[in-house]
């Protein structure tokens, strides 16, 4: 063949203890997340069963086994114990998510689980009007776990007036979007995994978040999930372009807490001392988007601290320039890659397929 | 975890025999359908390597025998001997349908066959001009049957000119919807067995049906269905909102037979006589739906018999209210459940793969 | 069961050796193509880690032997060897094709890999904006190899910024479509297996391609990968109603080489000296299509050459009439019928699954 054909070479894991970014771009090893403690069972088995629909069911404990129960699955081939072997999962996309709906569809193939793909709400009777009860007394009959995104804010509460199966939440309306804080703070704890225990008051972290809390779900959900580590933070910053950017649920959250918040419509003001930078396409209104200016956007040359690290759920438009990408600032390809794994582990758990692993998996021999 | 989180549970059917509805709503247990009788192999025989295109297609025999296979698989666990293994089926839903279509797709994953999914067909050849004729070519590449749902009722026989697999019609315009036929008497038999024999004159039913057969294909199917148990039906009362709702065909169909047929527009002047109740969404009229009165709908007060059974095919609106779906008369959630298992029982019968059972499996030991 | 249904029957692989045309309606029996030579494996594993964007990375060589691969593929059943088990294939058709997608997703499903399929752009990330080079990181975590189509010319280049994984290009903008070209190919080489040798020049043939190889891009290809065959090729016949159907890239390729080439506007022209005709739906244009007159149709009554064969990589619209279908004309049916197994043969080289075929299978006893 052509030789200037690129041969394409799959990054070596064994390789990445020694080097901050790796050749593929990922950040540090992850199984430097667990040296070699034993994941706690105890504490994942309090899934089983459960639907996972809001960031509020998680604590500190079950972030920390999830998120190194992670890091084992993303440094491990296990799928010759074929874990999610006879589950069935339905993708029920009604509000449609490529990115979303593929990853937790790779998550289970790659598990060999299988998969039911709806794609988009277009198509269904819900369109015509059918009821989210009436949906989910379907799903009882087609599959073991339901995954939805859904338009409606509501739509959770209502397929779980029949769903007898565990819901996992993919984005409800302006509601939540627990996986994916889950899959940002696996990147964070894998960046900086002193978070998880008692750090010293120098070493606490400023947080910087752009977006609107009180009405972008996947926002909502990284803050809350943020609110978890909150000692270990030494302030939160919401960058946000709206007049009341955090709605009265969430004021009235943070106000009941000891953490300091701080709101600016200018990145700027605060990016010299931010450690964490969660950016986000706010510029999305629906099916159109306006523009923004620098005051919400990052790039090369933007007064990063420098060891300061940023987030992105993506998809990105141009709020977060690729120049970023090939500098160790870029955390945002470690959470995407990561967010398969994070999305495996809680399958598991709550499908209860621990017994489904290798022998001694959890115990990191 | 939070308690206050739903926790699933998933139904013990080796419960549901001593309970008329169990935990999970639904009715009878499937095995009292099917005692101690061997299943009879040579009947479920024909079907092998034939197409599942029409109710005319069937006999009473081959109904109860398909049921009693279905039965089978809804009480027991063979996914471990992996029926429809190395068996590709393509769900070609040029017409979409959420429901029908994850039934299938369901039945199939569950034997561990597998599936090429086309869930709309605006996206397809066809959408440009391609004729059925030359898709059908093209499927006798790519799999080992074909599930099809189309609006034009001579899809069916167009697709068929060229298709050397199996065809199973979910759905050809205003012509037939057999599986969702044999989904609702699979339901009916399950309610009452001694339909599958000769009944005594006082036990037989009065069965009445909503909706318009000679434009509706699952009415339609029912109908002709209903016609194979005639001998048992005391009589047919059709409610339709439509001046000559049977068409030219049934009229005909009916004529022939000796069975009682009455035709009202409001379901209340018979209501009270009803064994089993077929609803349906006639509301809906392609994409727009009109709003009917209390002479087309169902509700917890309605005038029911007290042992009457409700059938729907789903979806509905609000001609089946769901203050019925608590109640004994809701066979319609049993109906639903018992569709992924009768559609299994048919792929299994028409790829011939019996071989792929337990032993013993259809002599029910 | 009614014997007025067709009963379905597959075709016997094993009796085609006898008939030019066998039952099914198939051209001669794959294994012609291969009597017992071994397939040259250190020439196939030239593909692996490689993407497949372009015809120009093929050399003779290496289509012949793709093309024995595949017939060996295509008269063996090797299922049980689970080529592709545990690889992930991404079916990403922002632009839609039923038939190509499903032709990948078959491919792909007999070996036992698994699929991820995107069946239509309008619903993604990408039609709100995101970059492709974005969607190549996001698809780094998904799978094993892609399979994508895309409107735009310069997707391929864009996606290969980023994507870690081998890229299949099933069709970018007016660019090219490389695995029809070799479907096209295995077809002819099965038709006359000389044509991968050195031929007389009395057997030379006369190719005739209806079509605008300058902006078509599955007759651009189809027409460079004959270019490596030009020594066996008496002349190239281009049909096309535009002024200037090659462009000036095609147009300076042509001109560097020996090969006759004559374009027309008629096929009548040559037909009678076509021994080989390519035949296109060159009435579509985008999503509307032009009525063409008899310069550009072949029916049965056309003056073809008493053993000339017709291709056309389908769908068709009245470019091709179907009474040719029945007539030893008919090489478009081998044609389609042998893509999904020259797709298995490039799969299994690229993703390098040479040690999950049975022992001795490319040595072909």
């Amino acid at each position: 063949m052509e030789t200037s054909i690129q041969k394409i070479k799959k990054p070596d894991l064994a390789t990445l203890e020694a080097n901050p970014l790796d050749s593929a771009g990922l950040y540090p090893n992850p199984e430097k997340l667990n040296p070699k403690e034993q994941i706690d069972l105890e504490t994942l088995g309090k899934m089983v069963g459960h639907s996972i629909v809001s960031v509020k069911q998680f604590d500190r404990k079950l972030i920390v086994e999830l998120s190194k129960f992670a890091a084992l699955l993303e440094a491990s081939d296990i799928a010759s114990c074929h874990p999610l072997d006879g589950k069935l999962i339905i993708t029920a996309f009604f509000e449609p998510s490529t990115r979303t709906r593929t990853s937790f569809e790779s998550a289970v193939l790659r598990l060999d689980g299988k998969i039911i793909s709806i794609a988009d709400g277009q198509t269904t009777g819900m369109a015509k009007g059918e009821s989210l009860a009436d949906i989910g007394e379907m799903f009882n009959a087609y599959g073991d776990a339901v995954v939805m995104r859904h338009t409606e804010t509501d739509s959770v509460q209502q397929l779980m007036e029949t769903l007898r199966l565990p819901l996992i939440n993919a984005g409800n309306g302006s509601g939540e979007h627990p996986t994916q804080a889950l899959a940002d703070w696996y990147a964070i704890l894998k960046w900086n995994p002193k978070l998880a225990g008692k750090m010293h008051p120098e070493d606490k972290i400023h947080l910087g978040i752009l977006g609107t809390p009180g009405s972008m779900r996947a926002v909502k959900s990284f803050l809350l999930m943020s609110l978890i580590f909150e000692d270990n933070l030494k302030e939160i910053s919401i960058v946000s372009e709206m007049a009341d950017p955090l709605g009265e649920e969430l004021a009235k959250e943070l106000s009941e807490r000891d953490i300091n918040i701080n709101i600016t419509n200018d990145i700027n003001d605060v990016l010299a001392d931010l450690d964490v930078i969660y950016m986000n396409s706010i510029a999305f209104l629906g099916d159109s988007y306006k523009s923004l200016d620098s005051r919400f956007k990052l790039h090369k040359d933007s007064k990063l601290k420098k060891k300061a690290v940023v987030l992105h759920p993506l998809a990105r438009l141009d709020e977060l320039s690729p120049s970023l990408d090939e500098t160790n600032h870029n955390l945002y390809f470690t959470q995407a890659h990561g967010a398969v794994f994070i999305r495996q582990a809680l399958l598991i758990s709550v499908l209860n397929r621990f017994d489904h692993l290798p022998e001694n998996f959890l115990q990191n021999k």
